[in-house]
């Protein structure tokens, strides 16, 4: 599905200029969009255009830019008046996730904007329907998560609070194809929209495995990088039972459910990493351990890791339909 | 961990030639063993040999190998005699997922071999403590779970039954290592295994939530495709929160633990499969439906696939230490 829409007539506000803001707007940017960013605290005045522009070399260097970084800039203005917002037919919040300060910012842009333009924010925590409520009109306003980096990630979750219009929702989620997504629309608003609540899931079971002794977390680390890494991004994991052939899964899941850890209480190993003030490879504090250095070729090794996989992912857009699959051989 | 054992100097036994048991055959041989491979159906000894030929093929088009395929096969006997299993100091089972006939082959195994040769099980679905029980020397038996396929896939699964020997399981476990796998060592027969019980938990959450209607298996695939996909191979699930940042895991596990599904029962849309006889690609009937055409590509594109991300994977040795880690500019 293609959206009708031309994204150069479209343009988009985007609130809350830190890593993920500055990261989407590198994308908006590079889909044709004009945007219009406004900065909630003064600091980001100064440091968002060389975040923005950072983005934007990265995707040259990856060969996503037909023009050059600079030029994409005059289609970009960052500013502290919410006033500016006026001419934006989206508006997308990406402040501190704390409800009161959102309240506040979704104030001031139904102040500025007119009745039509949706505004949507990038939370990972609050749900749509309870923001919903602090919106004159909450009908058009839904959640757009983001994955990050932005330019090197076709995922983007669409989620609709109990009151959001249809035509909205549909609208974002043709949109979205401008920017090089592959996006989900979720009809409903449930705890942890989709890949956070199938991860809470894993980890549920995983720390109740770990608890228990029957494996470590590098053991599971390692099944999930070389089992299932080397076909998830390929497939996700119905495609994948289709994929196996499906004629044991109902005796296995028969045998094997009883057994999946049903806990409701926080593992204990995550309250240790409370107590311990953990803040994993940010403090070099968490699940494992870490040094400056280790720290830092994480953060590089994952930098490169996405890039790549990005690409290699375009390379297989199997579930469009296979006609376009080409095998290498 | 390097072993120190020479693999030349080990000969290493294999029952069962169908897909798995061929492909880490070319495993083996790669790693510098002597095979000995039974077949226990008189029509492998005719198919066999070209599955391991075409196997190890398919190895040196993607560089694996450094002398050509068929030198490799002087290292190989094929036969029907399990007497020719006296030299080995490994064997693994590979047959059909029936503990009879998995007895059955384990009384002649043990008839011809000497008391410390290694027998060790390739099932995914029958735990090894029951498989151990039919063994006279019940500590040399193990569980080693290949990935498929063998020779493109670094994952592995070392499985410990009640009974097994720490010696044992530690020698497998070292060896594993000269056939360039990263394995994972489980001291406790768990139902499912790591790999197989933490996918567990996130089918029974899927399946839920698209029975709920609150999000489609399409819409499941996508968010595992491009969300979980684009760091899975190179962090694991636990690296990843220390990645992320823990401060906030300990809060959202309080609040999400509740909502996720707790159900025990084989999900309905899994027994409609049952019901329909759905065997996914193979029979072009399943969770989601393919024409012929179609299901030969998904065929043809995992194996390319897998082939990929084996060797992405293997450009972010990370976990090895990030010594190793070599960032591309």
């Amino acid at each position: 599905m293609k959206t009708n829409c031309e994204t150069k007539d479209i343009t988009v506000g985007v609130v809350g200029l830190g890593l993920m803001g500055t990261s989407f707007i590198a994308t908006l940017l590079m889909a044709g969009h004009k945007v219009v960013a406004i900065a909630p605290l003064p600091e980001d005045l100064i440091v968002a255009p060389g975040r923005i522009y950072n983005h934007l070399v990265q995707c040259e260097k990856s060969g996503l830019l037909s023009i050059p970084p600079s030029n994409y800039l005059s289609q970009l203005a960052i500013t502290e008046d919410y006033l500016l917002l006026y001419s934006c037919q989206l508006v997308v919040e990406c402040v501190i996730e704390k409800s009161e300060i959102k309240r506040l910012v979704y104030e001031k842009i139904e102040k500025t904007v007119n009745k039509t333009t949706v505004i949507a924010t990038n939370t990972s925590a609050i749900p749509i329907t309870v923001l919903q409520k602090y919106l004159v009109e909450p009908d058009r306003f839904l959640g757009i998560h983001w994955a990050e980096p932005s330019y090197f990630t076709r995922f983007l979750e669409i989620t609709c609070g109990a009151n959001t219009a249809e035509i909205y929702s549909n609208w974002v989620y043709e949109l979205s194809y401008s920017w090089d997504k592959e996006p989900t629309l979720l009809r409903k608003d449930i705890r942890g929209f989709v890949t956070n609540r199938l991860m809470y899931a894993v980890y549920r079971e995983g720390l109740s495995l770990v608890k228990n002794g029957q494996a470590t977390l590098e053991d599971i680390d390692k099944s999930f990088r070389y089992d299932v890494g080397s076909w998830i991004t390929l497939m996700g994991i119905f495609r994948r039972m289709d994929y196996l052939g499906l004629e044991n899964f109902a005796l296995i899941f028969e045998a094997l459910f009883p057994h999946l850890s049903n806990n409701q209480e926080v593992p204990d190993l995550m309250e240790k990493m409370v107590d311990i003030n953990a803040k994993g490879i940010k403090n070099l504090s968490g699940l494992y351990t870490y040094t400056s250095e280790e720290s830092l070729k994480w953060e590089e090794a994952f930098a490169a890791f996405n890039e790549e996989i990005f690409k290699l992912a375009a390379s297989y857009p199997v579930e469009k339909g296979v006609e376009n699959v080409t095998i290498k051989s």
